[in-house]
């Protein structure tokens, strides 16, 4: 295929570019380098299958430009910044939504009708169902994020209906794995890089929380897009198990052979819109053959050491910004 | 209360208007004029209580100058054109989910939490559960009008969480009574005046719909905000009963006293994204002690005679634009 990745210099985003290209397909990469690094793309840069576009998705005609001739759009730039929604409400709604409704745009002007999309297990919302099922009761969203991503989710669906779209929807728990950059663990790494005695905690760490491993994560992706064809596959992707932020933090200090002293909130959430328990059913997905290979505890250690190991990539600033600090879980 | 209306000159807004004038409060309208029509706030307009404000809820800095001071929000303006989605893919997103969130940064911008949101029985796509409860699985959307509406909805749910809003979100059938100038009743009658001989028909005329009375509509609105008092109150709004498209067409010809040829279509619905069964479990609201007054036979009967004896009002042009001609249902 010739497939078209937004969020190519991410961490998810780099790692199925790396995929494809391993696998024989033409790849063109679209980032704006906001949080992406281009040093994720250095050994896809080398391929001459590859080529990156440093664009933004707020602009539906150079996706248009950069996507023409492409027969497959993996759709995973987005706003991440979860525990931040609140401080900026309209980035959710302009990254996430309209820029997925820009990107479907740019499809019907260059007759693209299939679209993978990176949706979260935060649109379950405080579901009472758990582990929760792709068809679990309508949700109520308790995040700007987790809104705008029902709502991206729901522009696809009706392109499907409306347009003769194909689209794989994928509701991930946390992903862990080499290029990390943002989220709990670097946030605790942080901490304790400068601090190696004292860690502070969102939350009182009992948060039941799963996380999946990304090459596990892009298995699952290329089994769904091989076997499931419906016009709308949606699938929650996640570890058939899940850990406490105590058990993280945890293996976080064991990995880092630290033994710093720990202090927890008092909240059962880290943040207004986290999610006490993300814990997702994936029978959908492993019915189709599909199975995790790490478990949470290894996804974790492996981080960990990738930060460890890569203090100046993983901490560091991408081309354009700062990286923001948080503790996203 | 004094009460910000959104979409105050539409069908439903102008009704909500007068009765919110008729319990004493005081009422701030919001209105484009697109498909509002100032005649139908000439009563209102009579009342010192109330003042009508022509604008667009595109702008989040007129809707903030125009709310200052009111306690209550009532958002019912929206792009309704259910079945034109898929010409104008933009215009749904624009105004029903880009819209929805403008209101609601310009009541934090006012300090006012409490929102009512007209949304619609569309969200639940092709639900394989019928008569729908307001906690159905999970839905995926078939047109981008639901996709819109669970986007708002969605945006309003966050902001309860985030900025303790309180919202009380109903999810209409389709809503009939005096001042109906847009739909199916509406296109039958047109064809009707027109031609007395012909009545074309989309779809195969088997879809089954419920309807629900705009008075009864806006005593289940008053109903719940009075009895329900969770953060974010999720309500169907319907009948306890379905009729076929059919039906409807008969209880029409009758009331007009017509025997027409009538061709129906070979589809099982209207067009795409056009749902073949909406019939939405009221077993929620119905529990407050809220019940419906009018049957669907009479809710059309009266709306086609309202129709009929306003031919003007109801087919006219609005201030600002033509009339769409449409047959939603």
């Amino acid at each position: 295929m010739k497939a078209f990745v937004t969020g190519a210099a991410g961490f998810v985003g780099s790692t199925l570019v790396d995929r494809l290209l391993a696998a024989g397909h033409t790849v063109v990469g679209y980032d704006n380098l906001s949080t992406g690094r281009r040093a994720f793309l250095a050994e896809a840069i080398s391929s001459e299958r590859f080529s990156l576009v440093v664009g933004d998705i707020s602009s539906q005609e150079q996706l248009a430009q950069s996507m023409l001739g492409c027969d497959f759009v993996f759709h995973l730039a987005a706003n991440a910044d979860v525990r931040f929604g609140l401080q900026h409400p309209k980035r959710d709604l302009e990254t996430n939504t309209i820029g997925t409704f820009n990107v479907l745009e740019a499809m019907r002007t260059c007759n693209i009708r299939k679209i993978v999309f990176s949706s979260t297990g935060s649109v379950y919302g405080e579901t009472a169902v758990v582990p929760t099922p792709e068809d679990a009761p309508f949700p109520v969203q308790t995040s700007l994020y987790g809104a705008s991503k029902v709502a991206g989710e729901s522009l696809i669906q009706a392109y499907a209906a409306g347009f003769d779209f194909q689209s794989w929807i994928f509701r991930f728990v946390g992903v862990l794995g080499e290029r990390y950059t943002h989220g709990h663990v670097v946030d605790f790494c942080r901490q304790l890089f400068i601090d190696s005695n004292n860690l502070n905690v969102l939350g009182n760490g009992h948060q039941q929380k799963s996380y999946i491993y990304v090459q596990d994560c892009i298995d699952a992706i290329f089994c769904a897009i091989d076997s499931a064809a419906a016009k709308v596959n949606i699938f929650n992707l996640g570890i058939d198990n899940f850990c406490t932020v105590r058990d993280c933090v945890g293996w976080i200090t064991e990995e880092l052979a630290l033994n710093p002293t720990i202090k927890f909130g008092t909240e059962d959430r880290g943040w207004i819109g986290d999610n006490p328990v993300i814990f997702l059913d994936t029978a959908k997905i492993r019915a189709l053959g599909w199975s995790s290979t790490v478990s949470i505890e290894d996804a974790i250690k492996l981080t960990v050491r990738y930060v460890n190991n890569n203090r100046e990539v993983a901490l560091g600033s991408s081309e354009n910004k700062p990286a923001v600090s948080e503790q996203k879980a």
